[in-house]
């Protein structure tokens, strides 16, 4: 985009600050958040566009029906929540219909299938050349179990699910032509934190959270901002089997960067293993001072690290 | 699209048919309906693609924009609910970024200040050449006010809010250049009958409702087939400053189409002209027997009648 990202989203929330939000919090998180009674409700909505978020011809059909699914319900557990439904709205020019539509229509079937969640409604329209996919995930939670990117502390603990980097890697080997690396695997099938987001969120412990979608380089950024505090992360300690660049820098992993409570880590980490069989990486601290510090075995690292940019 | 909208949305139907639907309601009306406690949320997605449904060398950026919300709150007003927010979903190519976008953010806040409608989420993504547009409208109302297509009744009234066929006529003089006709103007500003659908779901002696986003000749079907009853409507009845082929067959006038119980039509009309200014015009009524009967003058008409076909 010309003007960046960020900066259109902070003139349109500028724009629209001053009317009504009925129950509706500001924009900045993963999701929307609607209170209703003791219940929350959480909306997250994501655009995918052919030649921008996909190829034809380097992902198939099923693939991106998939995938399509997973970055939105992966926001909703983020905040807590559990995903129960989907809106898709789906344009195709001529040459996507039938075929394409079906098999896009399978995968996006296997990932509602696997986690529980309904498709109800949608629209769908012709298009000039290129596919339009917009998916909105909607999930739902106590009200106390929603997860802000804005509830860090000074003193938490940061903390990562599973292992960093293996979406990215996978995506390098599939440049690469390597499409059958375990790694390229992961990359086409990624599955979203939906039991550990649900569990997560009960944990009263845990106060900042969000999915890594452009790697935790990029994304604890928002975090410091949105709570006003700075962090500290050990590069050793990154839970990675690639380059740590891919592990700090690479998108789509789908894990979850929480912060917790600094005197209760051990605890949620050791209840979330037994719920889910998922570990919890302790790779940071967060700070008073509002830097982000990258260390190498306690010492300052020169690596210079950034997120990955969609444009 | 090579299947028509409808088998591919069929098929889709049964194929999430067997999935958990976490209190959701059936796909088929103009929005999703989630109840939580006595409240009902609804939801209603429509995607614009550049070429397909709007040009940019036709419209302006703010008329795109107040177009995208106004298409989304008629259908949450067609339930017998209150839009409350939406959520934009925008994919732009580089020469719609900056100036265009603007433009476009500008009608659709037009369009949110009027009704007092919060933009409360969504996503901007680069794209390759065409713009896409998504836009969700959520509402709220309580539990027994939300009227569904499905809700029909034999004997009813069939209705129509305001008059018809004003926004056709207005394309279709854009079309031979006089853009600044009442019914270009009305083109261009259509106004989403909010307040009316909101009274209109207050009242029990409404059945089924919808907006005539297609013209009633093709949006009747849908009350009627999913309702199992017929129809008969009188031509000289209809609404209209224009031609009647405009006021049947053209799309997005954005009026309420309703059934009313036969004996409270004159009580409801009378109300909702109080209440809102709006004048509610029995056109027909409902039968048994399942057709659609065209009556001219009470006789049968030999006009010959579609609904517009977005492909």
């Amino acid at each position: 985009m010309k003007k960046s990202e960020f900066s259109f989203i902070g003139d349109i929330a500028k724009m629209f600050g001053s009317l009504p939000h009925h129950g509706f919090e500001p924009i900045g998180d993963d999701c929307t958040v609607l209170n209703i009674g003791d219940e929350a409700l959480v909306l997250s909505t994501d655009m995918l566009i052919e030649d921008v978020h996909f190829l034809r011809a380097a992902s198939s059909a099923e693939e991106v029906g998939y995938k399509s699914l997973m970055v939105n319900i992966s926001d909703v557990a983020a905040m807590g929540a559990t995903p129960t439904a989907t809106l898709l709205s789906l344009s195709l020019p001529e040459s996507a219909q039938g075929e394409w539509a079906e098999g896009f229509m399978r995968g996006f079937y296997e990932g509602c299938a696997k986690y529980g969640v309904a498709l109800v409604g949608g629209d769908t329209t012709a298009s000039r050349d290129k596919i339009a996919i917009n998916v909105v995930a909607i999930g739902r939670a106590p009200k106390e179990s929603i997860k802000r990117r804005s509830a860090a502390q000074v003193g938490d603990i940061i903390a990562v699910t599973g292992k960093l980097g293996v979406s990215s890697k996978g995506l390098v080997d599939i440049m690469f032509g390597d499409l059958n690396t375990p790694a390229a695997k992961a990359h086409r099938r990624g599955q979203a934190r939906i039991e550990e987001g649900k569990f997560l969120g009960s944990c009263s412990a845990v106060h900042a959270m969000m999915d890594v979608s452009d790697g935790i380089a990029s994304d604890i950024k928002h975090i410091m901002e949105l709570s006003g505090v700075g962090a500290e992360i050990e590069l050793s300690k990154i839970p990675t089997d690639y380059d740590i660049r891919f592990a700090t820098t690479g998108g789509e992993d789908y894990e979850l960067l929480l912060t917790v409570a600094h005197d209760r880590f051990d605890e949620v980490a050791a209840a979330l293993l037994n719920a889910t069989g998922t570990t919890l990486t302790k790779v940071g601290r967060t700070t008073a001072d509002k830097t982000l510090r990258w260390l190498d075995d306690g010492k300052p690292s020169e690596l210079e690290l950034k997120g990955f940019t969609h444009f």
